[in-house]
């Protein structure tokens, strides 16, 4: 038996024996301690990875402050459409149906002005396109009796709704118009069948059609008119950085590459593998390009921008751009290869291969100015026909190599077989690089025809006297 | 003075001149005909445009049927939702806001079953979320005063909807949360500023629930039950097809390279070319591996797959496969590079090469077949070791090129020093085709390991006795 008895002012359990003995039970306080500091150690580290989150998601916006202000924007404008409930006059304007206005701000705002021209354009013609057709078949249904009326809506929407949900697919259709077809279906589907229940349709599309006016201005407004950014900058930047951190990275694989030393500094070393790795970024900005060259294509006449700015070119300069960076890709591959070559063979041949690779580095540098200050060069031939001079010089290097080998390296090495031997086998990395790097030579000529006809197409500045005063400011056009 | 006169049944115009004459005007026939003429070649060009836009539409249909199950699958569900305008206990059971349910079925539907589930959860738990807490925003607001009222309302719109699009930046909420985010915004904004209008809270979120509840059943019902397509399954295929692909373009390549008959049949070119560029559509796969991986992890248990499929490791099975698409590519273009080799030279090494390819497309291919029929293969092993002997041997052959060359290519050469000379740079493209083939094999070999990681980690069978009946069938499971 357990009784429970106050003693001393606490709290005592006390089992009676059958034997008229009894012992009283000593909590255990350990548990408790250990479920307390269970809880602390799992609260400490929530709170710990949540800190670690906020942290992270900080340094996101401090890396690229045009973020904040892209939220700050968004707060902005959904404050703006917000007074419709306030002013009682603006809402009975709209029949009580200012939440369309809202719902259409927070769907349609978004980060570059283009995406947001985009979605509204596609908002506003999927609506008026789907509000039209949707009364012209509740129309036609409701004349042909009650019996087939809900037949020919039902129908009409399965059609439509697929036929629109196929067009998706379909990429030209689907790069432009992806958003218009979805509020197509959605309009379509709301007109058509609720037309059966609410009898006043066309003050509804008139009420639906005027918040829709009111959220997309508000939307254009504040994306143009605060901090606005285009999505025409951003591709033009997106581009010449690419192609400058293409530039660096060839520059710093082949002087990592010729060069012996060990570095062990860590933060060094960092810093210099995020310079060496920087054609990676190239290799997955695909996608990004042409999201930003779609929405450019919207976008008004901003900066040194018109409005029919060739943005398709800047697409086929970072094709040519990640053809490149798949050659440095392959090229930092063979470099970090196990095979080792010989300090001699290296040092004969690091002339030539880093010539040729600081010729093609300042060919893309070079074509990255042209695109940052939107000036043609007057360099860029001869420059270019540098770099085909370092080609030619490697290959000779490579032509005359035997002959001297045969000569310079007999002191280190045995017999003319084994010598022979050593040539082509211990070559065989160093004749990699080299091939590599003619191929990049070559490639790095198809971005220039690519600047070049991005250059005439958009109609960039010919260089004059001013270029002394554009060159010492080459970014102020695009930042 | 012009007069006009109905002469002889017929229209005429007359100028009666002032001396008294008058002159007939003819009427121009030419123009008319001209004008009917431009209107129908712009009408039949428009009409040809237009045949040609719905062909390419119907193709892409063709060449992917799910396409089309999806479309009307879309029908069917919205023609499912509608109903509740017909049905009128349904439609005053949600208040008269069916219009929602509606909305949530254009909006939540997608291609794979995952993203439709992921959007269902995000927009379930958004409003859920945002709905609570507008609601004791509003709570709070309306027991501040008439004053503040607003003030705190507006606020908490700004904050909250800032927050909210600033979350969409970190990467690991936009890519589960996105969608969520979105609705978060416009559900605090609707609930807490609507309120200050509409009194009955409580109840419009209990419709907006049940509209949203029957939407998003409506959509996982129509995508899991008829014909589903599940993200998981399409990534796995992916995947699969992937590295076949990689396998043909690499096994093709080098054959283009080493027989020297020029094909002139253009179908038959097509085709190779086709197959040639079969790694293009690996370098440009990663956005879609990546949101498929995302979206499978929605996904039930379904085919082979478990719930908690590693699906993560299916993304470095494909950046692994990229790796070796790179080098691919590069190989492609020092292949179609102007420098020529003498045929001898190519006869000699073809040998070498050739085995090394295909010894690489081979375990290319066991991977892929472990893929599909989701069996660990007991060969793997064998076949990578081959490939390694045929990369020891590609070597070797290097090494013993120079002994051999002074005696077996003696005939066709002039002196020693020349003979030496041509050795290298001639021998150049070749020295870079086996130097690349051998780096693919190594990233091959780093292809094997991310399947057998796979393999692991997702329990795949072990091969057994069965295995003769599944590879005769080994599309089975995954198609």
């Amino acid at each position: 038996m357990v009784k429970e008895s106050a003693a001393n002012g606490g709290l005592e359990w006390r089992i009676n024996m059958p034997d008229g003995s009894s012992k009283i039970l000593v909590p255990e306080r350990v548990p408790r301690t250990r479920v307390c500091g269970g809880l602390q150690g799992f609260f400490m580290g929530f709170l710990s990875k949540f800190w670690g989150f906020i942290l992270k998601a900080w340094n996101i916006g401090l890396n690229d402050p045009k973020k904040f202000i892209h939220c700050i924007k968004v707060g902005l404008a959904l404050c703006l459409v917000s007074l419709f409930y306030y002013m009682r006059p603006l809402y009975h304007g709209v029949g009580g149906n200012a939440m369309w206005a809202v719902m259409t701000v927070v769907v349609v705002f978004e980060y570059t002005v283009g995406a947001t021209l985009c979605k509204c354009v596609n908002r506003a013609i999927g609506t008026c396109l789907a509000g039209a057709l949707g009364v012209g078949v509740h129309w036609i249904a409701s004349k042909s009796g009650e019996r087939f009326e809900p037949i020919i809506l039902q129908f009409s929407v399965f059609l439509l709704a697929a036929a629109a949900t196929f067009s998706r697919f379909i990429p030209s259709v689907k790069a432009r118009f992806d958003y218009g077809a979805m509020i197509f279906i959605l309009t379509f589907s709301l007109v058509s069948v609720s037309g059966y229940r609410v009898e006043k349709l066309f003050e509804l599309a008139h009420h639906r059609l005027s918040t829709i006016t009111i959220g997309t201005s508000i939307c254009i407004i504040t994306t143009m008119l605060f901090f606005p950014v285009w999505a025409g900058t951003e591709l033009h930047n997106l581009i010449r950085n690419n192609m400058e951190k293409l530039a660096d990275s060839l520059d710093g694989c082949l002087a990592d590459y010729f060069s012996n030393e060990v570095n062990t500094d860590n933060i060094k070393n960092e810093a210099r593998n995020k310079i060496l790795l920087g054609y990676k970024c190239v290799l997955g900005s695909k996608a990004t390009e042409e999201s930003l060259a779609n929405f450019a294509r919207w976008e008004p006449a901003h900066g040194g921008f018109n409005f029919g700015h060739p943005w398709k070119e800047y697409l086929k300069v970072g094709a040519s751009l990640r053809s490149c960076a798949y050659c440095i890709e392959a090229l930092n591959g063979s470099i970090n290869s196990d095979a080792k070559v010989p300090d001699v063979l290296k040092a004969h041949f690091s002339k030539f291969c880093l010539r040729l690779s600081s010729s093609s580095s300042a060919v893309m540098k070079e074509l990255s100015a042209v695109i940052s200050t939107m000036t043609k060069s007057t360099n860029i031939d001869l420059i270019v026909q540098e770099m085909n001079n370092a080609v030619e010089e490697l290959q000779n290097a490579l032509k005359s190599f035997s002959e001297q080998s045969t000569t310079s390296l007999t002191v280190s090495n045995g017999t003319g077989d084994a010598k022979a031997s050593l040539a082509l086998v211990q070559i065989v990395p160093l004749v990699t690089v080299s091939s590599l790097l003619m191929e990049i030579a070559a490639r790095t000529e198809k971005i220039a025809e690519a600047v070049n006809s991005l250059a005439n197409k958009a109609e960039f500045k010919v260089e004059s006297d001013e270029k002394s005063k554009q060159s010492q400011n080459p970014k102020v056009l695009t930042r």
